[in-house]
């Protein structure tokens, strides 16, 4: 297995929490996202990831892609450990809570968003920083209360393991620290968040551990 | 079964296609998001749904949130027919495509971005669609390829039966011709949009069918 990714990429993060909790090897290829414009625009990693956007995890002859969806896959083809529960409703619970953080905050605030905010808009830094600070409040807001408030929510959260959820909670963590958020008003996030950077799967995957780290 | 929706929303479209294609009966209850300043803010609906979107499904007590993760709850419950092939890559095919949409399309264009553009920001209506159309055609264009250039694209997204992938592309094209996008350049798209609306599950899940159309 390849994973094509870069350091500081939320969700290559993710997937690379997902593939060290299952133990498993791969190499990685770093796609540069600033560089010359960004190599995730050049032809060649275009014809592998169509979006332009990393990471994209090659099996073979076979590139997968969006973050999520290959989380999914290392589950379904890796079972062991689990990153859902068994119970269906509990699983709803742990996919809802990655998406409130892959659908609802990530995407608006990544790199390309805010680039466009800058450069196509001409909004100034104070109102890029408002923008970011906003989304990050909504989504992390009501992740604190899904969490603080369910009996489910253990040392991690869903239960006292690591899963999908705490791949996608802490590269969000990691992020909103990058743009000085305060993270006070979320006890219960910033719990689970201890708890995931004490193991060595989290620790490994983390964007300063990485080969491309500048 | 209980779904918590709105007529016009591509989430809440996406598991109204999905319950259909299951051949699911459930009630519905509609959640206004624009009267009142929106009937999802409400602390009744935060009590359910704590990021104040819609859907939420009720299952007897258990109230699940994100339509992905509801439709996967859905797929997991009721197997048959399928909504995601067997084969694990092409599992992973089927949800990147999901994904392309719900996350990378969608939570850029919503009622809540578009009005904090508007009403935050402060950018006029011409850039607030420079906006929409350059994230839709950057999705389309993406999922255009995705979609033209596999093998296993067939009358839907993957094959000739329809799926995952089907339930969030036609809300978004729903969506795309509410906003008067040029979606010439997407025939591959257009083509597989027509196949589903053909489609009984897809016409009694359409905006202009629900109780609550305006």
């Amino acid at each position: 297995m390849k994973l094509f990714g870069y350091f500081r990429s939320s969700a290559a993060y993710r997937v690379r929490i997902a593939l060290n909790l299952k133990g498993l090897e791969w190499d990685s290829e770093s796609i540069h996202l600033t560089k010359d414009g960004g190599k995730q625009y050049g032809d060649k990693y275009r014809s592998i990831n169509p979006q332009a956007l990393v990471p994209t995890l090659q099996e073979e002859t076979t590139y997968l892609t969006q973050s999520l969806a290959i989380m999914e896959y290392i589950e379904e083809a890796h079972p062991e450990p689990p990153l859902l529960p068994r119970d269906l409703a509990a699983r709803a619970r742990v996919r809802a809570l990655a998406l409130s953080i892959a659908c609802d905050i990530h995407p608006l605030n990544n790199l390309r968003v805010l680039k466009y905010l800058t450069k196509t808009i001409g909004t100034d830094d104070g109102t890029r920083m408002s923008w970011y600070h906003h989304w990050l409040s909504t989504g992390l807001d009501a992740l604190e209360k899904m969490l603080a408030g369910h009996p489910d929510t253990g040392s991690f959260c869903h239960g006292d393991s690591p899963g999908l959820a705490d791949t996608c909670l802490v590269p969000q963590i990691f992020n909103a620290n990058r743009f000085d958020c305060d993270l006070t008003p979320y006890p219960t996030i910033l719990r689970i968040n201890k708890n995931c950077l004490e193991l060595k799967a989290f620790q490994a995957a983390s964007p300063e551990n990485q080969p491309d780290a500048q």
